[in-house]
């Protein structure tokens, strides 16, 4: 690790590329290929020295390296997964930015990649900014980034903290046993560039995101179809102030990226929007029948996990 | 107006004890009693120069007032509205800035109440601090303020401005043929102090900001109270990042508060609820079925409905 991965970065989008420049300037990444398909973003991938070279072949762009990194949309890096592992070298690591983690870690389980070739990884940054023009060097600092590892226990990643040791494999796991694990490898790279690593099993990691992050942007786009598309839309318009512009910022997430997010995650996003009804019929109980003592509970309760969740 | 009116605040609050503060600052008060039940709140908007003078004695602080601001929670004001209406002078106005208006309208005119002598208003501005310790006498810079007029057409509150003249009175209002209305001394105040005036009806306001800020209110409670009691709480904790934040910050706000609004509103809210599960049910059977057209177009009409309404 002292003289850093030579490292590949399928998609140079926002978190790709701020992902490139923050390891290089760490020192954890020798050399960074950025691998795109718009000649555009990957020329202002080089223009801002987030990469030191671009590509549009993924094939030849990986065939040394020895890190590759998916940061393209969750369906699109599945897609792509296959070629990757069989164009890069048999030593390489391999890993990813995603936002769902099952279809992914399946499909490297398909294809024979065991802990020392692969690993998936979610970084929690990014914002609505999206491109190479957005990329930020600093955007890892004091995220958490969730890294999965299936031999992790429920206890210790429900804690928060993971007790396994990276490079721990799955009993049986021979390869593992041979030399260190993609985690023990990468672990370093994400501590490097700020962020906190905290460790669960892919379906932990879909069923928690789709609570904190799946199931609230459903929600923004729902409020602001129904806000906008009513008679009296003009007059809402009027009266929106900074409790609406927050409850509809993820809104103007992009439709193509969540779509993907959305129908890669949609049985862990069912579970999540069924608490949500629940609750909500709840409280809609409680404001048509009058029943101030009822109502004053749900918003306490809602305050203490507000700040249970968030710290504040 | 020159001079300044003598004023009194009834419920030295966040909104009470700023507009108290931004009133005398822009010289239309010339002297402000604040109101209210904790003498340690009265004692700070003393301390903080935000008032003249304090008393716990409505009747008695009213007796001399030109403009009387209800500044008291929704359900609060109705209460005290005929107290105030029987011991202000007769030639004295009387406001409030709550933010349902349908039941204190409604109470203004059971009690004779005519557009000479009250105007209802409700600010669009304020946050989760409460208290005189929160006020800031630029609170209304650059706000909206609504201010009911029941002879406010359709099409010009629905345009967001207003062709009525204020002073317009209702047809055979004989009270108001014969002096100012409320409406015409009270909207230089708002130009004072920096808010923007819109002019609807009760009605019609009740029913917008029950889709701009109650719906939305209700939404972050119930988003908050499913993520936080699921039985994964502890890894959802982990993975919250600034979206779910923004969607839950509303459910800091105070609980008595927003019972009071909430119930003071329930019929428009019923109807905003039901526009809202209409949207979340289409778009989270476009999720079920992975209708990735269907889906991308929901999200594409967020986004629209979301820019048209905040306008970025």
């Amino acid at each position: 690790m002292s003289t850093g991965l030579h490292t590949v970065v399928v998609g140079t989008g926002l978190l790709g590329a701020s992902l490139a420049a923050a390891g290089r300037r760490a020192g954890v990444f020798s050399h960074v290929t950025g691998v795109g398909r718009s000649p555009e973003n990957l020329a202002t991938a080089l223009e801002r020295d987030l990469v030191d070279a671009v590509s549009t072949d993924l094939a030849s762009a990986v065939a040394e390296a020895e890190l590759v990194v998916l940061a393209t949309p969750v369906n699109t890096a599945v897609a792509q997964l296959a070629e990757v592992a069989k164009a890069a070298p048999a030593g390489a690591i391999i890993t990813d930015v995603g936002s769902v983690k099952g279809p992914l870690c399946r499909r490297a389980a398909e294809l024979g990649l065991g802990p020392a070739r692969f690993v998936g990884a979610h970084p929690m940054a990014g914002s609505e900014a999206t491109g190479a023009a957005a990329a930020d060097p600093a955007l890892f600092e004091g995220a958490t980034v969730v890294v999965i590892d299936e031999a992790s226990s429920d206890a210790s990643a429900a804690s928060g903290s993971s007790d396994a040791v990276p490079g721990d494999a799955v009993p049986g796991d021979a390869v593992a046993a041979e030399r260190p694990s993609a985690r023990a490898r990468l672990d370093p790279v994400w501590s490097a560039v700020g962020a906190r690593i905290v460790v669960m099993t892919a379906a932990e990691h879909d069923r928690a995101v789709a609570a904190a992050s799946h199931v609230p942007h459903l929600l923004a786009f729902a409020l602001a179809v129904a806000a906008a598309e009513r008679s009296d839309a003009g007059r809402v318009g009027e009266v929106v102030a900074s409790g609406f512009r927050d409850m509809t910022r993820l809104a103007l997430g992009d439709a193509r990226m969540w779509t993907d997010i959305a129908l890669a995650n949609r049985s862990a996003i069912g579970e999540g929007l069924a608490e949500l009804r629940s609750a909500l019929a709840g409280i809609e109980a409680a404001v048509e029948g009058g029943d101030e003592a009822a109502l004053l509970e749900w918003i306490d309760r809602a305050g203490r996990g507000r700040r249970e969740l968030v710290g504040r």
